[in-house]
């Protein structure tokens, strides 16, 4: 039976939710990353990311100003980076350098790929489109890439307060 | 170590995916569901979610016609309704009433509720965008609700090929 709740109520539901982590570089070269909730695919010819980042972020700047971004998923090794990623702003500090996150080039564009990720893909700012209080930047996807170690599980926010885990089928 | 792979290759690494049931209503009040996996949040004042959905399908003509729908977190006993729902079209046939989907009237909206799913919200269609070759429908939530059961857990696509499962935190 259904009971009728206000929203935040419902929306507690909704875990395990995957989570992403977002790179940029800034025009000097100098990566960020964030972590983001709020992701989507949105097309498959052309293959097109949707991730809603808020304008005041520091990610949403450095998209603007360089024009790429990369969509990481982030493996269940990495729930403290991405946590650290998640919960600290790039405007104020070098959050790669203090939560040691491991970058390699990406082969198409400047930003980089998460280099213990289990996927990462690259991808070219089309458009932003903002229907309520958050902007959606679509990123054309030009570039691909997966984890040598194929056994590596994607992470998921598996309760509010930012729980990080891996996640396994439950039966 | 990241290598380089096709996109598809890529995008095999994102399983498990919840899933989400998008239920719409014609104007004559026959209601219809799918099954989507490209869905999103995308802003939280006012609270909006995204759901991408082709404008060849059944769902899309009826969000056109009503202007409203449901976004449900169908649960882990609803796979094998969730697998039909997802797999069939509703121009040409009856999907509910085949796969003896149980509703129940929605509060604010036309379009009816899932009710053995474990959330649902009420959407009315603010815009479309197209990005890529897919819309993405924005729904405005004008109420939600929740399984008086809340022990019930969501569905995930959990596997390529349309496997379905309730997912657990790994530790």
């Amino acid at each position: 039976m259904q009971i009728e709740v206000p929203i935040p109520k419902a929306l507690e539901r909704k875990y395990p939710e995957p989570v992403v982590l977002v790179v940029s570089v800034s025009k000097d070269g100098k990566p960020n990353a964030m972590a983001v909730g709020w992701y989507c695919i949105v097309s498959y010819e052309p293959f097109m990311f949707a991730v809603c980042i808020d304008s005041e972020a520091y990610t949403y700047q450095l998209i603007q100003e360089t024009g790429d971004f990369v969509v990481a998923f982030p493996s269940e090794k990495q729930a403290k980076e991405t946590l650290f990623l998640g919960t600290h702003h790039g405007h104020k500090l070098d959050k790669i350098e203090r939560c040691k996150l491991k970058l390699s080039p990406a082969s198409k564009i400047k930003s980089p790929l998460v280099a213990d990720a289990v996927a990462n893909f690259e991808c070219v700012k089309e458009m932003i489109y903002q229907p309520g209080n958050c902007p959606i930047i679509i990123g054309k996807v030009v570039a691909a890439h997966i984890n040598s170690d194929t056994k590596l599980q994607r992470l998921y926010t598996v309760a509010k307060n930012y729980k990080l885990s891996g996640v396994v089928p439950a039966r």
